[in-house]
Formats: structure tokens, sequence, C-alpha cells
């Protein structure tokens, strides 16, 4: 790979180079060589003062640094949560530390090697002193953080530090902070906490990765081996929990880094837990690889299963809205974004070691900035020299699991319109109780919202900025989320050993027609004796402006139930077409599984065909137009209910609800419509296209829907129930017409 | 004027002019003289191509005018309300016809003086049959729109298309259209509704331009006379009300445009209605005024209430936030802003016939287009020419009342933070029972929140488009303000006739050191035998990185009260230092004058001597701490009680209340104090400044208030509540310390 790099420099910057290496050589130097490595930190600076984003990126965090420098060190004594004070300073100290280290390599001012010794010293200091943190909410706690997984971070960024001012350190100084810092660290996360390293989740990832960074500064075998492979013997009982309800441990479970990338990650680059968790692990997955491929080139990461880790970059990419929002499905904390750090180091690596995709420099130039090591320095090369292309996100479809057999993920766009489709597997300990539910979003904006976690991450004064009970009452519910709820009971009754076992089942996709892309899913396991096969279709239709999404939910069962089909819509709304009740009083819609969090705004009982709901979310007119029928109920929600801590967003949302019934049809269509302007005042096109929608058969073969537009166009959709082979023939009379078609759907 | 514009052409342009005006003369054609001259049509020309803002400005509706040209013309049979076909099209073709005209004499293209012709010929067609307008709601009915408003809207707009092909039709088609159209219309909204015509009222003053500009194109002094000075008789009896439960006649009121001059604006150029109808009625006082300067230069009306015209405009960009949007005060609609198109011909105008300040032009540039005739082409070539100086918008006093001696608004800035204090007159019609209330802005975003209109203008789906009930039972009533309320009772009963006769007083205003702005008025009539006197300051402390404000409500009365003082904060609440009770069921907290849509959240006995509510808005963090005592109660709300059609915005609010006191003083501090990433994860100062805050005396004729700060630092802050004499000196002496000053305040 270096050699491939230097063609592009010129002969005197190579004979500068060797004659670096050579000099280094001599005194069998050979750091830094993880992240920055020699070639590296020449070639950086040989373009030094010539590279727009690379030396603008390089000038924040010099500016950071020196200013932290200038206030001095601090290494308090253990004791906040995070978002309190001990936290925050250890963290921000990891974080400068390996800026630092940078620094020193690049601009070779020894007061950052010295800040960082003086800095290491301090931690020798304390670390052998200190007990395990005073917070005891963790199931692994730390000790400098209150859980083992804030220790990890700080190393995998201190050992990039180490690394940077090794050869710099004297042989006595290296010894010492190994003995008194590194090694009891790397020990005390991986032997000394096994329920922790010996684990297939972010958390582990983060332990596997933090010993095996500082394993390979040490060019320490043992600990390179616990990091890959795991501990041998964990002495752990299989079907232990953690705190926040996640296996810690499963039969016949693999360990260690590698297990870490094959599970979790499906062969698309999926990472079970969803986007906000992939994000976090991206980057030790992506700085230990580049660190691994450095120093032990022989293990091939990049390529290992079919180069999933660089997948993974492209795919969480494609896991983000318009404005580069990472969708919030399972525990995601909406904002996240693919402007994080941890999205930049993912990028900038994965764009050095990934074939150079110029799609990838057009998000790093979003990004506005680029990792200060050898990967980032390519990035903003690229950019200089005018290489990007623009990164276009399409309709596409991630699998879920590690074959990519357990369900997955649809995302379909069209026009701004963001379908995000999700029939995956439980998504470990952060998986919501979710089965084919959806989300949408226009230009960006959450239009249909998935709620995302309860919890503000780092903030302190809510819970300590840790995960908050509501995340289990209700976020992680069913009612939380845009899918059936049926007795008022979560899919897998809410239970985690249930709902790991099963993933739902894709019945057909089709996203090579723009003008209709189609996803449809069946779940047969969150509820026993119960079906649920849904069906999302993003349509454009010539005459209409905007493209609109159409849903189908069929529900079979052996017994008779009350099905609720919530819909969290954003914005205000503006009007129905049907008559509900407002009670003066609001009381919980119901007493347990997030039902308990709702209130009750209003209730209808349905005399009409089509029930709308026209409402307006940042300047725009939305309409949805469900078929009901007689003795449905529809019921108006709000978020809120049993919250004293105001820990949940007063949202509103609106149930569809079906009872004493065995099966079900629910059948709407989304259809933004219209504008408002509040500087013009003008309102254009208020009012849904839709006519009229109906239900033409549903029996156990087929379901076919007419809709029927103001403009005196139609459209008929049918599914094949039983029958998902692309070239099954299909023939319906209905009324005189003559439906004919091959494969799972027709549409016209 | 136009002389001086022409020393800026060339000698061959000149020439050229004149040759033209030659040309008309000789045909003793006189049109287009409002809005469009003759002269500025020939530097229009002459500039076309060269002026980027303007051509641009140009191409936009020329685009628009051929779109709607090439669909034809339509001239409905009037049914709706706003929001609604034949509401719309009737608005749309008023607002087309007028850019018709421009079009036909600038593009000199006939197929626009055909379109306006023919269009007219519809409407002389329709209009002699019209009846008055079926919706019934309106204290004044129009024939084309439901009210004779609209009906104005629509002549003020035709006439100038009128004018720009008056001398291209025949005389036979001018008489035609007067006979049918342009008279009885003008007789209508004049003589046929005296008490739309014959009032001070932005109603009126769209009915006086509206006759006013017909009357000029048609040199029709009878009717112009009517326009200026009104009906000479008109029947109608003092103390009537419109369907908004505005006066129509009061003893005494001069009536005609002059009087709309006199009356509604304060000499600082304050319409006393708000920014938000300021904003509605610019357009007819603007470009009528633009209009009699060229026809009727002797009425110098832009000298006229020493230029209160041209103050105005500048008046109400200072009455936006940093983003440009109108505080809502009053009967306002958020989102209203300085980019409504009534501005940008407000402005231009303005920028014309103001003597071109430069700091307009920066607006312009924001605006991003010009009116497109002679005064917009000059703010263009100004942009042009590079002159544009930024508008900087300042702290600012603005009276309110005719002769500014009825109350008026503090604005007060510093680095982002806005503070509008109000301590005005009702605001006729549209004002609300608010007396010195407040909202808080930072960076262009609500933070506490004034409600503004219970209305969503020309959205048909929600009440026709027109004001809901709730703007009466909710938005106007003083609990939905951030001010006191007795006895959970609006100020002046929520009436009307009361509340017009009074105004608030200003104490003291002190904007002249930018580390302290402070500003103080008191409030005596809207409680008999209660005094209401308010003093908010905004802070800047050196050792501290934001600003704050420092709010002083000091009560006293002749009886025992209840005492309310909401706070809508808007955003997440993260949390209290005090305990508080959540009910399991929400119930109305009150059962009117705006209660009844409370619901209350929470409720606390208060034990401490500060209470704290930290909370968190556009990932910004702040906190109220407000001075309590023993037995008073905080109350948590939520606006939406009461509410079945889901009209209001379901916000929070906070209400501090004391019981059985006649005596009350609410001090409180606002303070903005930390940021938090949703990308970085990080809360930076996520915690209040502040560590105590302490009443040090609070008599008749004191009030001294101490913060401390955890940073050791603090500040005491003194007012004289009885004397507010600049020169005045004081002295105190309080537990040994004596504090001297002279001047209404102390601060230190």
């Amino acid at each position: 790979m270096i050699v491939l790099k230097l063609k592009s420099i010129t002969i005197s910057l190579l004979l500068n180079v060797f004659t670096i290496l050579l000099v280094f050589n001599v005194q069998a130097q050979n750091h830094p060589k993880l992240n920055l490595t020699k070639a590296g930190v020449a070639k950086i600076r040989a373009e030094l003062g010539k590279v727009p984003l690379f030396d603008a990126s390089l000038a924040v965090i010099k500016e950071e640094v020196d200013a932290e420098i200038a206030l001095g060190i601090f290494v308090p004594i253990p004791k906040d949560f995070s978002g309190g004070y001990t936290h925050e300073r250890h963290k921000r100290n990891f974080l400068i530390l390996q800026k630092a280290g940078v620094l020193f390599q690049i601009l070779e001012d020894e007061k950052y090697a010295i800040y960082i010794r003086d800095m290491f010293m301090a931690y020798a200091e304390l670390y052998p002193k200190l007990p395990v943190h005073p917070q005891e909410r963790s199931y692994a706690r730390g000790k400098l953080f209150w859980q083992c997984l804030n220790d990890s971070n700080w190393l995998v960024y201190t050992s990039q530090a180490y690394d940077c001012i090794y050869d710099w350190l004297s042989k006595k100084e290296r010894k010492h902070l190994e003995k008194k810092l590194f090694i009891p660290f790397a020990n005390f996360i991986s032997e000394g906490n096994p329920q922790f390293f010996n684990r297939v989740h972010n958390h582990s990832t983060w332990g596997n990765v933090a010993v095996g960074m500082i394993a390979l500064v040490m060019d320490n075998d043992d600990l390179l081996q616990k990091a890959l492979y795991g501990l041998k013997t964990d002495n752990l009982e299989v079907g232990m929990k953690d705190n926040d309800g996640g296996f810690i441990k499963v039969e016949g479970q693999k360990v260690g880094f590698f297990a870490n990338l094959d599970e979790p990650f499906s062969p698309d680059g999926y990472y079970t837990e969803g986007p906000y968790y992939q994000r976090y692990a991206m980057y030790p997955f992506l700085i230990f690889a580049q660190a691994l491929q450095n120093v032990k080139p022989e293990f091939k990461i990049f390529e290992y299963k079919d180069s999933v880790l660089l997948k993974s970059v492209t795919t969480l990419i494609n896991l983000s809205d318009s404005d580069g929002n990472f969708f919030p499905i399972n525990d995601g904390q909406k904002g996240m974004s693919y402007y994080s750090r941890e999205l930049v180091t993912a990028l900038d690596i994965a764009y050095l070691f990934g074939g150079e995709n110029p799609e990838l420099l057009s998000i790093a130039e979003k990004q506005g900035k680029v990792t200060v090591d050898d990967a980032g320095l390519e990035v903003a090369l690229g950019l200089k020299e005018g290489k990007a292309l623009p990164f276009i996100k399409k309709s596409l479809e991630l699998t879920d699991g590690p074959k990519g057999d357990q369900g997955g993920l649809a995302i379909i766009r069209k026009d701004g319109l963001e379908l995000v489709f999700k029939y995956a597997a439980q998504g470990l300990s952060h998986g919501h109780y979710d089965k084919l539910s959806y989300s949408l979003y226009t230009n960006g904006n959450e239009l249909v919202q998935d709620y995302g976690l309860a919890r503000f991450v780092n903030i302190e004064q809510k819970g300590g900025g840790n995960y908050l009970k509501e995340n289990t009452t209700w976020a992680k519910q069913t009612i939380a989320h845009n899918t059936l709820v049926q007795d008022e009971t979560s899919h897998f009754k809410g239970e985690y050993e249930i709902g790991s076992q099963f993933a739902s089942k894709k019945y057909f996709l089709d996203i090579s027609n723009p003008n209709i892309q189609i996803a449809s899913a069946k779940e047969i396991n969150a509820y026993k004796g119960t079906e649920l096969h849904r069906t999302m279709a993003m349509i454009k239709d010539e005459s209409l402006t905007y493209p609109y999404v159409l849903d189908i939910m069929r529900v079979t069962s052996d017994s008779v139930h009350q099905y609720d089909l919530p819909f969290y819509y954003l914005g205000q709304l503006m009007q129905t077409n049907f008559k509900y009740n407002s009670p003066k009083v609001l009381q919980q819609l119901g007493e347990k599984n997030g039902y308990q969090h709702l209130f009750e705004e209003g209730k209808a009982k349905i005399s009409q065909e089509n029930s709308t709901l026209n409402w307006m979310s940042n300047d725009k007119f939305y309409t949805l137009t469900a078929i009901t029928a007689e003795n449905d109920e529809i019921i108006f929600t709000r978020i809120g209910a049993n919250d004293p801590e105001f820990n949940l967003r007063r949202d509103p949302g609106m149930i569809i609800r079906k009872k004493g019934v065995k099966d079900a049809l629910f059948v709407s269509i989304i259809e933004p419509h219209g504008t408002y302007s509040p500087v013009s005042e003008f309102a254009v096109n208020a009012y849904s296209a839709i006519d009229k929608m109906t239900v033409l058969l549903n029996d156990e073969a087929y379901t076919v829907i007419e809709i029927r537009f103001k403009n005196e166009t139609s459209k008929v959709i049918a599914i094949a129930n039983l029958d998902n082979s692309e070239n099954s023939k299909h023939k319906l009379t209905i009324a005189d017409t003559i439906y004919q078609w091959s494969g799972p759907y027709y549409s016209k």
C-alpha cells in the first residue's frame, strides 16, 4: 500500500522519506505505526501548507490542544456519571492526548510529547490506587469511568498517543507506564471483566480494540490474541444479562474482535444494533483495522468477510436522511449524523484502504474536516485534486444477520421522500420490539417518526446521561412504533429472550421501477398464532406532484384479538373527515406495555369507508387516508402520561383500532400534497388528491386495493399473499375486470 | 426627485427619455403615473439586462404571469372563505394583474395588456350582478370576497394594472370599465360600507387606499377626497364593534387615510396593532404614498408627521428577530418576516423616497428581490454599485400612541439575545391583554414565547383560514402571556372597552450601557386597586459567557389576591431543584379567561428560597432561577385543554403562584449558559452559573436584589420604586453596606 502511495509524490520527497526512514532504522525506532506511520508522517510533513482541508483540520486540533495544554493537566479521582465533571474531564483527556500525539509527530514540537508523558505519568500514579468506580449502575464498572466501556474508549485513544511518543520516551519511562498503567488497564477490562470483554456487543468491540491497540503499540502478542479471539476461559453462565437487559453469553458464542465482526454485521455491512450504534462501533472497528493492517498486514483485515468493514461505511451513509442524520431505529439518539467524529475517521480510513472511492470524497467535503493522519491526508488530497463525485443515496435493501438471512431493512427513496421499513432481527440489547415498523422522512425532516431512544446522552441532569427507565417502559415497546400491536401487548411479550430468537422474513422487494418501489415482509413469531404481513410501496404517479406511500398491513390469526395500528405523525392536525369525542380530562390509554405513557386526546367510532387525517408539518400539507370499517375506532394520543420527570416528548399520534376480530386488514396512504408559506400566506394544494380507496378483494391468496384520485385517474395494486415467486402467473376477475400478472404483485 | 435620478445616467439616455416623454405628451397621454412613472419606465428600459437583482425580479414575475396567461382567465362566482378556491382565485387574479401591468409597461408586449383588459372585462361583466358575498361572518361583507377588506386588496392592486394599460385602452373601454366595475366597486367599499371605510384600523386603511388609488388613476377628485378624509356622513353609532370585537366608531374620531396615519402610528413609526399588522398595512400606506407623491406632490406625503411613513419601515425591520421574523406580539402569525412581499415594496419605496439609506440595501439583498418599478430599480442599482451597509439592529424603545405617550415597547439586544418588553397601549382590536409582558429570543429562535394569534391564515381547513375562537378564549387572555394575572382574571377583565382607554407607563429606560440595559414600566389600570411594576434588565457580566435577563415584577394592592406569573419556556425540561406532584390524569387548570386551555402537568409546594428550572432548547441549556418563598406554588402547564379541534400548540409553561397576599415580589433570572451537540454528544456548561439570589430589601421606596454566582462574583441591583428622576440621589444602608447612587437604579 505504502509503495503505491509514494508513486504520487516527487522524487525529492521520496529521497527525503528514505533518509528519514534510514535515520530511524539506525536507531531501531519503528513508531508510530498504528494510525500514523513513519512514511505517512513524512508525506504529511512534505504536504503541509499545500492541502487546504488537511491544513484546516490540523489547525483546529492544534488550537484545541494548545488551549488544553495552557489550562494544565487534570486527572481527578473518578466520581461522576457521564455528564458530570470527572467523567467529562477524563473523556476530554483521552481525546486531547490522541490529538497531542498527532501534533507531536507532525509538528515535531516536543511540548506535545511532554504533555502526553506528564499526563500519562499522572494516570500511572492514580490508576494503581483506584478501586472500581463508585457509581454502581453498570454490569461492568470501570475504574476511570462508571463503566468499562468508557475505560476502553480511554485506552483506544491513548494507545495512539502512546504510539506517537513511544520512541521519544526513554525505555525506563515506557517500562514504568506499561507496568503501572497500560498492562493493568488492559488486564482489568479483559481478564478483570470477562462479562464485558467476552461478548458480542459494541461494548466488547471497544474492549477488544482497546486491548488490541495497546498490544500493537507494545508488540504484546498475548494481549493481541485476547483482543482478536477473546479470553479462553471466562466462567460466565449462559443466559447472563447486562444492566440494559442484553445477553452476555449465549450458547456456542465465539468472542473477540473477529467474532464481533462476524456476528453483528450482515454481509451488506448492516450492524444489527442499528446505525446509531454502528456509528459508535465504527471508530474502534476502523481504527483498529487500520492499525492491524499497518502492523500485521498478514491478517488482510480489510478483505475479511468480503470486505465487510469497508462496505459498512457506505452502508452507514445510506442509513442517513437527506441531511446526513442517521435513522434513529432501535436505541438511536436523534441528531447523530455522518458529521460525527467517528464517521470522519471511518470514512477517511475507508477511502484510503478501500480503493479511494470518489463518492466518499463528497461526504468528506460536507464533513468539512479530515483525520489528521495518513488517511485524512489522502482524502484532503483527493478533494484538492477535484476527484469528488456526488454520493447519491438510492433505494436499497440491507439484510440483517451474520449471513444476511435474518430479515433486513428496506430504504426506499423518491423525490426527497424516504421510507425506512424495518423487518430485521432484534438488534441485540439495543433493539426495539417493532417488527414491520416504519418511519418516513421528507427532505431530511421527520414526518412519521420513529421515537428513538429515551435518553439524553451525556446530559447529566437527565439520569446521569444514561438510559432512562422510559427507554424500557416506552421507547422499546411496540406501541411506541408505527406497527401493529395485538391486545395491548408488545411483540414477543416484550421479552428479549424470545425476541432474540426470531427475525421477520422478507416476502418480496422490487425497487427496480422508480415509479413503484415496493417491499413486503412477514412476521409470524411476534404473536403466537398470528401472522403479520405488511407491504409498503412508494408510488409516483405521473399526474401527481409528489410520490405517496401505500401501506397494507394484513393480519391473520387463529383467535380473536384487538389490533392497534399507531401512526406517529409529526406536525399539527388540520382536519379529519370524521367526528370524534374530546375528553375534558386526559387519561392514560392503557396500563402497561407503553400504553401507560399515552394520553387519550380523542376517540372516534368509525362509520365511514375512508378516514382521513390532514396535517401540516414544516409548512407542508399531508394526508393519511385509511380504509376503515364500521366498528373501527380511531384514537388520538399524546405521549407523556406517567412521565413525571418530563423525559418524553409530548408528540401526537393516532391509532386505528379493530376489536374482536381474528383477521384484519389495515390499508392506508400517506400523501404529501401541498405547501404553506407563512411569509406569502399562500396555501397551495391543502387537500388530499385522493377521492376514494377501496378493498376490491382480500382473501387468503390475494389482497387487491383500488385508489381513485380526484383528477379521475386511478390505480390498482394487488398482492399475491401466498406465492412470492417472481415467475408465478396470476389471474383474477373482479367485477368483470380481469387482472393478469406474473410475480408477487400487480400495479396499474 | 426625477431630475436628481437622471444625473446618474448617460446623456444619450437622457435624450432618449425626453424623446419618449415628448411623444407621449403630444398624444396627451400621462399614464402610468402611480407607482411606475413614464420617466421611471424609460429608465428601466434603458437599464434592462444590466442590473442583476432587477433583472432577476423581472424574470420571476414574467415567468409567473406567462404561466397564468397560458392557463387562461378564471373569474368564478364568489363563494369561499380564505383558503377556498374562489377566494384564492380572485386573490391570485389581482396579484397577477398588477404584475402583468408592469410587464406591459416594461416589455411593451401587448399580450399583457390584452390579458388585463380581458380579465377586467370579465369582472365588469360579473361585478354588477353580484350580491354581497354568501359567507356571513364579516361585519363588512365584500362582493368578490367574504370581507370588504379583501375587496379593497383587489382594488389596490388592480388600480395599478389599470394605470398601466389606461393609455392603451380605448376611451370607450375605459368608460365601460369605470362605469361597470371601478366606480361601483369604489362606492361599495366606501359609501356602501361606512362601518368599514370610516374607521381607524388596518381594514379602513386598505379601503381608503383602494379608493384613493383608483381615484388617482381616473383623476376623480371626489373619490380622492373620500379616500383622504373619509365619508362626510356615515350614520354610524359611537361604540359599534366589528366581528373581531374592535371599535368601529369612537367619539370624535377623524377618518380617512390621514386619520389612519395620525392615529395608529406613534412618532417612532410604531403601529399600535403590532408588527404583523403593521407589515400588512405597510403595503397600502407606502404604495399609496408613492402614488400620491407622484401624482399630487403638493401633499408632501413622505414628510407628513415628521416623515412617519419612512420611519415606520426602519421600525418594522427593528421589530424582527435575527432571522428577520417579526415578533408575534398581539395578533401576529409566527413566521411572517421582512421577506414578505409587503416589506419588499415598503423597503424599496422608503429607499427611493427616503434619501437612499444604504442600510436598507443590505435588507433588500437578503430579500433577494425588488419591486419591478421605479423604486425597485433604484434599490437594485444601489446594490449593483456596492452601496449597501449592514443594517445593525440595536436596542431601542418604540413609543406607542399618536403622540408617543401611550407607553411603548423596549427591544433590548445583546450577543444574539433579544428581549421584547411590552408596556404599550391596547393595540386596537388586534391587541392582547398582556400589559408588561415580554418574550425572549436567542439567535432568531424563540426561547420564552409570545403565543401569537390562534389562527392559520388562509388555511381553509382551519375555520376557513379566519380567526379561531381560541384566539379570544386563549391567545388574547392574559394567562397566555408572560405577565402577571390576578385572581385568574385577565387585565381589564378582558374587556376591550376598558383596555382601550389605558396604556402602561414607562418608568425609566437606560440602554446606554451595553453591559446593563434596563427598562422599567408600571401598570395601574389592568386591575383596579393594584399596581404592577416590572423592571427587566439584560446584563452582561465580564466573568460569564452569555448575557442574562433579570426580571423584577413587583405587585402592590389594596386587597388580598392570588397572583400568577406564567413563564412559557420552549424546549424540554431537564431538571428542577424542587419536588413536585405529577397527576396521573390531566385536568384543566381553571374554568375561564384562558385557564380552561391549560392542563396542569405538575404542582409543587415551595419550601426553598430559590427555585430553578433547567431546560434545553435548540441544543442550548438555560436556567430560570426564581426567588421563591414558603407557600408559593409552582405549576407546570401544557396548552391544549378544551381544544377539540387541535387548534392550539401543545407547548409547556410554568406558573409561579402566590396566594392570599396583598403585595408580591417576583424576581427571576433567565440565563443561557451551555450547549449540547447531538453529534459530538458533548454537554458544555449544563448548569446555571448562579449560586444564590436574595432580596436584600423590598419596601415602598426600594427593591434591592443580590445575585451571587458560583464563580464567587456577585451583583446588586437596586430600583428606586417611587422616584424615577435621573438626578435624584439615593442612599441605602443594608447590613452595614452603604449603597449610594443617583437616578432610578443602581447596579454593581
